[in-house]
């Protein structure tokens, strides 16, 4: 049978379990050119809280009553379609559920022997050319500068502040609790970072300042708000604002409110540019080739946290909205 | 005798003439290397309320009991200097005053039949200047898109859109009375403006989703505000808000806040982007080159508006930063 999760309501501020109900159905049979995957490990990522809103954003907003969309791994256990045989290993968008019937489109073979299937949903996947496109192309890093990540701890920020360390870039981190400042510092090599729960956000910018003796030549935005506003008034000329999420309004009711940057960006004539991994499918066979090279010559690392079973998707995806991961979060639904 | 304006107290909001004195000393003789230009023309910009801020920002503020800062253009009366003969006009950083002995640096000379030489202050320099390289450069409009300028009649946006309009873009231009909105469409061949005064900030954005049907492709503002607030959630995928002014804020007393529009960009892919026109003065040549045209060849337009007399250049100051002024705002201090 399979398990399946339907959105049944959309939430107001942080989503709670009750937004989601789990139901059964029987495992459908390909058509010709479809597969079944059995899927293993399910992602939950911060953009899936737009996904529930009643709001078109860059994708469609899931229906009440639909499938929850959402990444996944798992094994191809029924094929009729050329590109798949049984057995493989299939990374796609599967939504939240055991069983996923597709036409292949969008998926990709994973190589089991590389790494952990998971990691395809992680440091070599979305996430992981996430911070790889968005810190390279966009935020141009050069040696020498200094790289501001928020959400540094996220399964994007950790990998971002990595990779700049590799340009040979100055970096400080921002995170939500001691343990994941010591995981950036002591174990990621990250140059820098503090706790915004015990700072004062007055104090953000002189700890930022105090941090960032050089000032800010780029800053990777995962958080937006007071941490973000503490940061516009220290970028240095010619600076690159890359905002790829702004996980502290996810959960507004209406737009929010907050200091004028603006100018800041005339000053410096800074560039703010918001960016979306999906832009990059062209070249994401780049982006995989060289964060497995730096995985296999451990100059990146990486973390995963998971929840057991399908039933506590909702669970792993609250837990993540509220900075409950260290690394990348994940669902195992499957063995 | 040199008469000169000096700063003698900050202003508090909106300046006002006793924050200047006008004082009375001999024209300097000048030494070897240097020139004295009897100022004919002075331009006052929404710039220079920057710097008459206790505050850093692209350039240090003018000190209390300092020459006020200013563009102007004159005649050469003394010359010590190989690169200009007595007779030259000249335009350059001549301070607010009637004779200005300099170096020379940063002057250049102006051929008078070519247009009158106001002009050097306006669609022939700094300003025509800034609509042309903000625009074309960071902008990119290209045939077919909407342009939107903000401070719609002002120097630079008067210029902004009839340049988007010779790239084949739809343009639309907010000003702030009846008659510069007439200015603009009536003759400088805006496809559409309106009068921010006359609407309810609540209707800019139903405003600008009427006049622009194809949603926003590029913004050029000088003013930011509640009109650059109503156009960020009408860009287009790619868009480029080009941040040349935000006149608005000018007399802020602290920092605005304001709707926040970060994850506008991530939707859309946009990018934002603060320009300084002083950062293109190797492509200076090429910018006046292509006006001077472009003015010739009648594809441009330009007014120019007049206070008379060294001792009206605050109030002329005052008035721009008001709105007083169609296109070019201007002091004549002498024939």
């Amino acid at each position: 049978m399979n398990q399946r999760l339907v959105l049944v309501s959309r939430p107001t501020g942080m989503p709670s379990p009750d937004n989601f109900r789990l139901e059964t159905a029987p495992v459908p049979d390909p058509a010709d050119g479809q597969i079944v995957v059995r899927v293993l490990y399910l992602s939950v990522d911060p953009y899936m809280r737009g996904r529930i809103k009643d709001v078109a954003s860059y994708a469609a907003p899931t229906q009440i009553g639909e499938l929850m969309t959402g990444g996944g791994v798992g094994r191809v256990v029924a094929s009729r379609n050329p590109r798949f045989d049984v057995g493989d290993i299939v990374v796609g968008e599967t939504g939240w559920q055991t069983h996923c019937l597709s036409e292949g489109k969008g998926f990709r073979k994973v190589d089991p022997a590389l790494a952990p299937i998971s990691t395809s949903l992680g440091v070599l996947g979305m996430p992981g050319l996430t911070a790889y496109f968005g810190l390279l192309d966009l935020g141009k890093p050069k040696a020498g500068e200094t790289v501001v990540v928020s959400g540094a701890a996220g399964a994007v920020g950790s990998l971002v502040g990595q990779i700049a360390k590799l340009q040979g870039c100055h970096v400080v981190g921002i995170a939500g609790s001691a343990d994941k400042v010591r995981w950036v510092t002591d174990e990621l090599g990250f140059d820098a970072a503090f706790n915004y729960k015990t700072v004062d956000p007055k104090d953000y910018r002189s700890t930022f300042a105090l941090l960032c003796p050089q000032g800010i030549d780029v800053y990777f935005d995962n958080v937006g708000g007071p941490i973000t506003d503490a940061v516009f008034p220290l970028i240095n000329l010619r600076a690159r604002v890359v905002i790829c999420g702004q996980i502290h309004h996810y959960n507004d009711e209406k737009a929010a409110h907050g200091p004028r940057h603006l100018f800041h960006l005339v000053i410096k004539r800074a560039r703010v540019e918001g960016f979306l991994v999906f832009d990059y499918v062209e070249r994401y066979k780049e982006g995989l080739t060289q964060m497995a090279a730096w995985l296999r010559e451990g100059k990146i690392k990486y973390r995963e946290q998971f929840y057991e079973g399908i039933e506590n998707t909702p669970r792993a995806f609250i837990g993540m909205l509220g900075g409950e991961n260290t690394g990348k979060m994940l669902v195992k639904v499957g063995d």
